[in-house]
């Protein structure tokens, strides 16, 4: 089943600026599809393509729209990002929520943005399905254009990305170690390598008389040999752990 | 038990609009606490200011140091926000796992972003204990400095929102921890301490000239960082492994 990519729409943006970073974010999460209704200095706007970061093919293929109705005309569910539900009885959800919603959807879906100052009329949110709303310190919750889109194109890239096959979100290895990326020669470490080191190490330390109090050999070999093995090591970290006590052990002996 | 919340810190920011916009983004968030590497343009400075839209008490506290080392001095976990993973043996997060984590630690946290331009530099990376790579499209990936700073921070509100009972960062207690198990008395590490231990053990392989080939040293050099620090090591065995480093190394000056 394919799903329809939402469109974003921004109602009467003012700022070439925002309406440029816009088009930058919605690159980063791959949204394409870019609507405004009568922006407030006309269009195209250079200062929003400077500010774009080469989002330019966003821009150049934005279509505009005199008012609401006409920019959502096609549209199955619109998405009103608002700072905070209005006393209105629609549906608030997180943009987490919206997310997951949206990518079940076959149905050509529009997140609708207001005005920078002003935000959407409240006539403007009655015409939409559902208000998103970010959760942000009740104290200082204000986002900029740009960022309300940030956030929301984000969730929607993360719901959307499980079901794609690029290669670039692949993790390797996931079954043991969900965050750790290796590489495909850095096999982890088997106990025989840590038995390798930990038997070289101890010739070491014995030599040296690490433990002055022979009592405390035991409890100190334990915990260091616990806290070199926390670190995962692969086979080649490993070996280069050896070799740099190899080259601490061996430079007096040279230099004899 | 009360969470720390996590500082933010910038490197090297580069424009003033960009450190507005962070701290905008902090606000938003709820994030107080933003330290700088070395802004290009000074401190203060006016745009930063005049962009923050009121986050004027983080600008007013922000920090400045002279380096990476001196700001992340008393922290304990540091996270890399970076575009992509480099070819390095790190722990790659997303952001949502991040917060997750990050709600979970007792322990002085920093959220590190690099300069707009060029990124955090390999060495700074290799400080770190972690990488936060925020999913984007793989055609168009690049965030900029706050875009990636709302990303988390919005992540970490999420995550903490549901756990408080007001607008702090109280949480309940430490249970959900991940996976490293630890003695009350054991506190992490800071920065600070394994700055010492780097220093000392540079020193030491430079003496003996571990690094044959002395290209190959800065790549060597962090994965040898990056794979000792992995192991999350309290202060107390990381003391114990400059002594281990101490003994191997004086040995034989004694014995002669």
């Amino acid at each position: 089943m394919t799903m329809y990519v939402p469109a974003v729409i921004l109602v009467r943006p003012q700022l070439g600026e925002n309406i440029g970073a816009v088009a930058r974010a919605m690159a980063n999460f791959s949204l394409s599809e870019l609507r405004m209704v009568a922006p407030r200095d006309g269009w195209p706007n250079s200062r929003a393509f400077e500010v774009s970061s080469g989002a330019t093919h966003i821009l150049e293929q934005a279509r505009i729209f005199p008012d609401f109705a006409a920019a959502t005309a096609d549209c199955h569910q619109l998405y009103a990002t608002t700072a905070r539900p209005r006393d209105m009885e629609k549906r608030v959800v997180t943009p987490k929520e919206a997310a997951s919603e949206m990518v079940g959807l076959s149905q050509r879906i529009a997140l609708v943005f207001g005005p920078e100052r002003t935000g959407l009329e409240n006539s403007e949110i009655a015409q939409c399905d559902t208000i998103i709303t970010i959760p942000t310190s009740p104290d200082f919750f204000s986002l900029n254009l740009a960022q309300s889109v940030i956030v929301v194109g984000y969730e929607l890239w993360c719901a959307r990305a499980p079901q794609m096959t690029d290669d670039r979100w692949q993790i390797a290895d996931e079954s043991s170690s969900p965050s750790v990326i290796r590489h495909p020669s850095s096999a982890l470490a088997t106990k025989a390598d840590w038995h390798g080191l930990f038997g070289q190490l101890e010739q070491y330390l014995d030599e040296v008389n690490y433990y002055r109090v022979p009592e405390k050999k035991e409890v100190m070999w334990q915990n260091l040999q616990t806290m070199l093995m926390r670190g995962q090591w692969s086979a080649q970290e490993l070996q280069s752990f050896r070799g740099l006590l190899r080259s601490l052990w061996e430079r007096d002996r040279k230099k004899r």
